[in-house]
């Protein structure tokens, strides 16, 4: 009999419980979860915001789901893998022997040292508690600081807005979501914001955070004071790999070492989701990841491959998408900035479009950029923002990437077309005829040279 | 010096043209068209509903178009094309000499020979003056007869509810759209036309047109009259040859025989748009296309080639989106019935999922049905209905389709997610999985043959 034992239940871990259960009918799986409840942590931004009301719509018990699908439940926190005698302990003191082990316990905010974080009213969102906490806390809250431009501060700071709250956001570098999108592109966020009345201070740091009774009431920047009844930090997570790294588990670049398989480097150890490390499909080396779509692949093929399936991991391109107030903004793979890093010569293909036919009522502007290997010819990124329809080319490109496109096969793009929703010219068509127009050019400099 | 004659100012025609010069900023262009007005045909029927005001929205002067980038543009009819002396002979009396020469002359409607066609108030929509008349014709209308179930045809109906007009449509067929979609698929799109009041009649033919004083006042089936102000033929169209046949230009099934370059059997004449034949690219068997969005492609190769340039042009999918009412529905490659035709052995892969994640308000269902063969496990077709977001997961199957992309591909896909505007699941992701899950299934029973 095959025992499989999973450590945590968020995307990873209830998906590699689910698959495998799919993959071999006989295996028994035990899920160990410190939480009994369910709920995808990308959606609480939203019930913040009261789009979505209450957090009971985004959360099921853990238990029930598990019940279906023929999965033991338990509800405990792990304190030790043995990797020798192959027994995972919890804190009630019971031993859950392994036959297979897959680790998924995820991500830890990260919080940097600064004084008065643990002042009352300074959040991380990373749990349905944080949520909880802050949905109470806002109704008396008229002053938000949201410290970092990732994501989830984005998110936060049009949530405060929805709920009437004044929004300072503190971005230590002069753009939010440097990591993820080229300046212009962060620079189409940042306004975006500001037109819905989010203040951005840029190059800021933060020197201390300050309150009064216990309670934070200011957050404290070289250029003053801001009053804040609420502060929010969202400035990225980090593996949480302390539990591998005792059991002597191999820890790369933050997160735990995974093969293509999602095994570890111990026999029948597997690592899925936000606590490893993932290759990526366009450089071959290895980054963080950390989004739900790569906790739910990662998962499956942990799940499957646990307990007698294959399947193959093949890398990450960090596909995202935001929608903030009315512009969706998309990317996927290397931004110019990360190519350049790289060494990579780039050949840009832009294009600005409308989201239906350019007389429908209501197109709007979209804009795009294309990255090529210039020497290849090869998608090797993309970046996307405008009203709508942004999820659905960012999903194209990256397959794209995936399938080692060249600038031509996007040009020959067999895309529909109908007045109302889509343009007669496609975006993805044109922008590549830009970087084909620009890269005979880019030949013709490097002919001139020699 | 170089001169490029284009007959027809439509899709091909003009695009045509404008890459043309692009390519060849030395050569001499002049496009000749009858209409002097540039204008979608795509988006007659949605200024027929009111949603676009005006065919001024939608239509521009040709010659104004064509001066921008010094084209020649010459408003006549071409009455023959001498393909020995290298000349296009106009109404006028005018002949133009060519050096390469560009057929894009379009389609004709096509009408069944039918009693009291020639009665006013009988309709097709193909040009600009159709939409005219309608537009002044419908002011009055009660009741309207759209005959035939393509999509012109359906978008009318349409364009007629919007307008307070009592629509029926007689359906030679058990199905509308049935070259198109596949029954299931057919079926959605005519519940969402009787949701919103349209009368479908099926298995219907008609065997009259019944008028007084001249004008139409009802169509006769075998079940009965149906009362009709306003009759609408959508039954399709056909190539417009007759001008390249008496030339002697070598015509296939229906359109004119074109090569990869876009060239026709006569030396230095292309041909474009939906006046030729094209090739499917998943059965590499010739077919009619007749899409904007392929009088486009051809229109850019002709156009480069016929001046010097190289460009092949890659064959079709026929990829198409439709928005109906509220329901959206697109389709690339071929349905299961062509598949049979084509004698093709299937795998299908099937998911019914929501626009955005499921607990987010507004999140409607949306369904897709993808085609793979099932010897070699490749894409051939898809389709997907919804309220939103076709047109993108279309245009990404359309890629995939031509990139030669297999099951395990589509599995691997690095979608992106956010709340508010996708799921967590990609749809297409499990559809691919479901389609993985039979094919197994598929090798079991041939394995239990032997």
């Amino acid at each position: 009999m095959h025992d499989l034992v999973i450590i945590g239940g968020g995307g990873a871990g209830l998906t590699a419980a689910i698959k495998a259960k799919k993959t071999n009918m006989d295996a028994r799986i035990t899920l160990i979860n410190k939480e009994s409840v369910s709920y995808s942590p990308c959606s609480l931004p939203f019930v913040i915001s009261g789009e979505i009301e209450g957090l009971d719509r985004i959360s099921h018990d853990l238990r029930e789901i598990c019940k279906e699908d023929e999965i033991t439940c338990v509800i405990d926190t792990v304190t030790s893998i043995d990797v020798k005698k192959k027994v995972v302990k919890v804190g009630s003191g019971r031993e859950f022997p392994y036959t297979s082990l897959i680790i998924a316990t995820g991500s830890l905010p990260s919080i940097p040292p600064t004084q008065g974080i643990d002042l009352k009213g300074v959040y991380t969102l990373q749990w349905i508690e944080d949520a909880q906490a802050i949905l109470e806390e806002l109704r008396a809250a008229k002053n938000a600081v949201v410290i970092g431009g990732g994501s989830v501060g984005l998110e936060m700071a049009e949530a405060f807005i929805k709920r009437g709250i004044k929004v300072t956001m503190i971005q230590r570098s002069g753009h939010v979501l440097r990591r993820s999108l080229d300046p212009e592109f962060s620079k189409m966020v940042e306004d975006e914001l500001m037109r819905n009345g989010v203040e951005i201070l840029f190059n800021t740091p933060v020197k201390e955070i300050r309150g009064e009774g216990g309670h934070v009431n200011a957050v404290v920047t070289p250029n003053g004071e801001i009053p804040a009844d609420i502060v929010l930090f969202g400035v990225g997570a980090v593996p949480n790999v302390e539990l591998a790294r005792n059991a002597g588990i191999k820890v790369d670049e933050g997160g735990i070492d995974t093969d293509d398989l999602m095994q570890t480097n111990i026999d029948d150890v597997y690592a899925a989701g936000d606590c490893v490390d993932s290759m990526s499909i366009v450089t071959g080396k290895l980054m963080l990841s950390q989004l739900g779509t790569t906790a739910i692949r990662q998962g499956t093929v942990a799940g499957m491959n646990a307990v007698g399936g294959y399947v193959t991991f093949e890398g990450v391109l960090n596909s995202m998408v935001l929608k903030l107030f009315d512009l969706e903004v998309g990317r996927t793979g290397l931004t110019v900035k990360d190519a350049e890093a790289e060494g990579i010569k780039v050949v840009i293909g832009t294009a600005v479009g409308k989201t239906k036919a350019e007389y429908f009522p209501g197109a709007k502007d979209v804009k795009i950029k294309l990255v090529f290997n210039a020497l290849n010819r090869r998608l090797i990124g993309a970046q996307i923002a405008g009203a709508e329809g942004v999820a659905g080319k960012i999903d194209l490109l990256a397959f794209a990437i995936a399938n080692n496109a060249e600038i031509v096969d996007l040009m020959k793009l067999k895309y529909c077309y109908t007045p109302p929703i889509t343009p007669s010219h496609n975006l993805i068509v044109l922008a590549a005829e830009n970087a084909f127009k620009k890269l005979r050019r880019f030949i013709e400099v490097r002919k001139r040279r020699f």
